[in-house]
């Protein structure tokens, strides 16, 4: 059964996976390194490399038809390279060329980890189904994707979708991206925990000093780190609301570890919703948890490379 | 000639407009009344039918295949109905029904005023071309439409692309939509004449207490009326980012009355878009004054008639 599986690449951070996945989104032969991200560049491709080994010397590697990949980001789908923000050796590195060429040309499509997570959620997730949706990331950062007129629309360099960096407090604080009172300045697992430190939470016995350990607190009652969520939920409404005004969405999905947080998170930023989607056409727009998990990176840069196939992806 | 012609309507707080419109954006047949804004819905009723009487009535009126409507928002494209603001007699009203009754059956199309101007834009203006742009109107209100994948994306309710009320300060001021910090509470010509006003400008000689008034001083070097355009210019350099950071756009097209203040809303703009536009793929963002004009929604809702028909537009 040639041309039945198509490969997929999550390329992150913390770790470079690997699989070939089918028509339906089941993954088979997984493969998983680390990633190598405070050395140099040819130390990063080698890492890549061995997982593409494993993968194209699988059995299953003559029926894959095309190669997919999610990255951190900022990627460049025109030009086919990737410059992450956590992996400095790779600046307008060639990735798209070096996988070609080590998968004997098969077509290689290259979206942000961001898109990736949208296109796994619209795929299998919580927003199957779904004309309009954006997808997000709340985690150490704060990323995105989104569905637009029932397809993922990454955007002309495959990173549309980045609602971590948009400004919601123009006279915020300044964002290590540049800009000022982003949304992840103030909603990132990371700057939940920073805001509860400052504002006097402390973490009790089994508790760390992690937006984690603020949730737990939160849900205990503690007044300084339900105000750190109360503070991330608002952003994140003010985000989600702006993006439903711009392109009209009907749900809005949240994964990542602050996600976990659950009602901590969910219930303020469901009432903050109330407060900035107004306009009659936004007023409807849902909340949900995403349901893809770990393995959201790796469907979603399937879900792309099957679209290159020109097959019907959710 | 038949079926060479589409006839335009333009639905605003102080004119509905009409026009028959060929295939490369002529305006042929042109009619217009004052919109009765602040009287009964029979009476706004009568006002569109006239104008739509005057269009059949013309001779070309049987090579016309569709029409597209503009119609100040919100407006609902799925039900065919319109709720705009500034015309309260008119919610949830049946616009689509009717005209297509008072037109014999020809297919017909409804895109909020936003939307038709970016359509406007796209077709015959500063936004030719272009794969992805925000084209906005910065006047008494801030409105606008989204140019995505060469197209133009209104949305399924036919309201996207809304940048004026997009939260770009999320503790700002309540903006009559209910939300906070709403683009428009800090850049709309209003909003920018009160600022002034408040922080001690006063008209000089010749000036009224408008935007106009306000950029003329501004020109003149008055500091409370300079603050008042670089409040306005950040806060369209912050909800231009965004929409550049979640879609991806290549320009920024800005029409309405506070365009025409020219240097000294372009030139805080330009700046301050350096400030907000900061992530790699969104810095090459370009800033442009729209071109089309007063027609802008006949010629946008044109666009949306013969888009309906199949016809490529721009």
């Amino acid at each position: 059964m040639p041309n039945d599986l198509v490969a997929a690449l999550d390329i992150g951070g913390t770790k470079i996976a690997g699989a070939l996945v089918d028509g339906g989104g089941g993954l088979l032969t997984r493969v998983q390194r680390p990633t190598p991200a405070r050395e140099d560049a040819t130390r990063m491709s080698a890492a890549v490399d061995a997982v593409l080994r494993e993968l194209t010397e699988a059995p299953a590697w003559t029926r894959v038809a095309a190669v997919g990949i999610g990255s951190a980001g900022p990627v460049d789908a025109k030009s086919g390279t990737v410059s992450p923000v956590n992996i400095p050796a790779w600046r307008a590195h060639p990735l798209v060329a070096g996988v070609r060429e080590r998968t004997g040309g098969l077509p290689v499509s290259l979206i942000g980890d961001g898109p990736a997570i949208a296109a796994a959620e619209h795929w299998q997730g919580a927003a199957r189904g779904r004309a309009g949706a954006l997808c997000m990331v709340v985690s150490t950062g704060v990323g995105g994707g989104l569905i637009l007129d029932g397809a993922l629309h990454s955007g002309p360099t495959g990173n549309a979708g980045h609602i971590g960096h948009i400004s919601v407090d123009l006279d915020g604080d300044l964002c290590p991206c540049g800009s000022h009172g982003c949304v992840e300045t103030l909603a990132s697992g990371t700057n939940i925990a920073r805001r509860a430190l400052a504002s006097g939470w402390r973490p009790g016995p089994g508790q760390d000093e992690t937006a984690a350990g603020v949730a737990a607190a939160a849900r205990a009652g503690d007044p300084p780190a339900r105000a750190a969520y109360d503070r991330a939920a608002r952003a994140l409404a003010a985000g989600i609301a702006a993006t439903a005004a711009l392109v009209e969405i009907e749900i809005a999905v949240i994964g990542g570890g602050v996600a976990r947080a659950g009602a901590v998170l969910f219930d303020p930023l469901r009432e903050e919703l109330r407060r900035y989607a107004t306009l009659p056409y936004v007023q409807g727009l849902e909340i949900a948890p995403a349901t893809t998990g770990t393995d959201a990176g790796l469907i979603g840069a399937a879900a792309a490379a099957w679209r290159l196939l020109g097959a019907e992806v959710a």
